[in-house]
């Protein structure tokens, strides 16, 4: 099996396997206890909290645990928004391809009242820091910009974002589930306010994120009850599942930029091998992109097809976000950037590890030339492109 | 160490540990995924919404994965709220003594203009159900009444309660956390409408619960997002979680009267141990209490000086709720039953699990009498009461 899906989830370091199953036997304790088997588990809650926050350039204090990246998405645009409410503030700037655990809290948003911005994001998939400048009103009290896209890898100009945010006095809160164990994420050096991660975005379990807060931002409860997390998140402290993330996210950020180099020259291999493909395009920027993403339209094909031919061949790869599939609707972020319904429906995103090797580069680029190729061979709208009935797009 | 906390948390069973272990390492994918690596994942959760629904005489459908029970009860009791505001039914009936997930979500819920009435729980830590029924009104969209108390145990009469929440077509919320795994559970035989429980109360991992959602109930997004759990609770699925809970689950409920019947025997034992030390009362009905649940107050001590040196014994024990510990209040639960402030501070759980030992009781026993004299010995409170001071309660 080539997996290269690491967009959607990784698998568990072996080191956060560990972490977390010798925990799970020996330190299961509830760390609000009093004993000492509950405070050996409080200390290493406390331990884990000071390693994520040293990882992002953060304090300790700062960093609440939640159940994901969805959670502290939600749980930082609506304590943004409460504090709008309180100041009379009810603007939000956004993009128009975040991630829908964003999107959709700004929808809900727009019911209580609230007006929102969704900054274009260009053909490059990226946002212009000037437009985002403009977009801000004397109203606006959040701006949230995810830190790379799930879905074509295009990083933002986080500094640029934070630096005006800092400027003008805006909130800024930063998504950054796909880049956090990924690319440097420092949020003093990009006057982040407030960061979501995920940790089985980088080889940490699932059900564990957390939401960095910047000392002075106030944070409202999404989840009411115990006093946990300094009274800003109830619920029993997941102790082996917080441990083994920090256990992840310090194995991945170690040697990172020999990792990425590597991560990076396959995606580019691989990126090289389908441009070859004749009316495909490369989703995003071909730069400023993650090491990992490569993300390509295809005329003529349905990207639904190609994926399950292509998991035939052992290579798991998805057409974009695992969130929506089931969806018929094409991916909002490929509309986002232009691409036509028809061709955004012919899409593959390919999210690539430490492990890939340059073979599994040469393996997937002839699977998927050999799969599109097949497609094309009985799909209705690649004869319509061929007998000049249709206008190819790409 | 003799652990007697397991109201605060349990120890993951064997197998839930290995369901867990096998699944991080072997079935990691995401379970959106179209490959059969994520589809592989997904009949996993699936399978665990089935086995779990099966237990609570619930259809799989009926079951929502979350954080735990605090994500639960938030998301019941707001969604409930959602749709009074639609209905203009803006009062909810509770109780004085629910776990604060609930309390917390109604007080924030005041904020919005809901009126709560919160029932007395008496001296037994009992509701009766006459007084529920005369408490509901026109404009009541939900009751939420908590199935045994984690602090005292007791046991609601939720099966009355159900007859009467339909008979007065008022949804009808249940935090059944300390129930699930520990007393024979059944939302079809009961008349219940949504349930909360959480997977680390039963053996299961932390960080993981659900939510049953009775079909036709209309459920509102907590956290919103990706189309996980039908567009109801949205983030990666953690399906080595929530396979590791069903895992968990299915095994307590297996003989669960035979260990039901040995807990609580060794329970009585410590009660009738317990009961010999002078001034001092077990908290809640004697009968209608869990089977793992003792809880005392003891005159003229602090619960907090009792439990370190319970520790230092090798008791493990909790002097209420660990949600709250650190808070220099007295409980709620024991303020709601009508013990006064100074006797509710002499406050000691025990909570045990089907390891407990009749020799595990009798050492508990001793040692808390051994102790409760002990800090007698110097407490000016105490050296009141026997002058003549002050009066004894108990």
């Amino acid at each position: 099996m080539i997996y290269a899906d690491n967009a959607a989830t990784t698998k568990m370091s072996e080191a956060a396997v560990n972490t977390m199953f010798s925990l799970m036997n020996d330190c299961w304790g509830n760390p609000s206890s009093l004993y000492s088997h509950g405070q050996k588990a409080k200390d290493i809650l406390e331990k884990a909290r000071e390693d994520i926050a040293s990882v992002i350039g953060a304090n300790a204090r700062e960093i609440i645990f939640t159940s994901g990246g969805s959670e502290a998405d939600n749980q930082a645009i609506l304590s943004a928004a409460a504090q709008g409410v309180k100041n009379n503030k009810k603007h939000i700037v956004s993009t128009a391809f975040e991630h829908h655990a964003v999107l959709h809290t700004l929808e809900k948003l727009k019911r209580y009242g609230f007006e929102i911005t969704l900054l274009n994001v260009h053909e490059d998939g990226l946002i212009v820091p000037g437009e985002l400048e403009n977009a801000i009103r004397e109203d606006t009290c959040l701006v949230t910009v995810m830190y790379a896209n799930n879905e074509i890898g295009t990083i933002q100009p986080v500094h640029e974002i934070g630096e005006i945010c800092r400027r003008r006095n805006v909130t800024f809160h930063v998504d950054a589930v796909q880049a956090v164990g990924h690319i440097p994420v420092n949020v003093a050096d990009d006057n982040i306010d407030m960061l979501s991660a995920s940790a089985h975005k980088f080889h940490g379990p699932k059900g564990v994120g957390f939401l960095y807060v910047r000392k002075g931002i106030i944070l409202s409860n999404l989840i009411e009850g115990g006093a946990q997390e300094r009274g800003k998140r109830a619920g029993t402290e997941n102790v082996p599942g917080v441990a083994a993330m920090a256990t992840a996210l310090k194995e991945v950020v170690n040697d990172m930029d020999e990792k990425a180099k590597h991560i990076a020259s396959v995606r580019d291999r691989i990126i090289s091998g389908l441009k070859e493909i004749p009316h495909s395009a490369l989703n995003g920027d071909a730069f400023k992109r993650l090491p990992g993403n490569v993300n390509f339209c295809f005329e003529g094909i349905e990207g639904e097809s190609l994926l399950l031919l292509l998991d035939d061949k052992g290579i798991c790869a998805s057409s974009g976000s695992a969130c929506t599939s089931g969806s018929l609707d094409p991916s909002h972020v490929l509309l986002a950037i232009g691409r036509p319904h028809d061709v955004a429906h012919g899409s593959l995103r390919l999210s690539i590890g430490e492990d890939i090797k340059q073979a599994d580069a040469d393996c997937i680029v002839s699977s998927v030339k050999e799969t599109v190729e097949y497609l094309r061979g009985f799909s209705p709208i690649w004869r319509d492109l061929m007998s000049g009935k249709k206008e190819f797009i790409l």
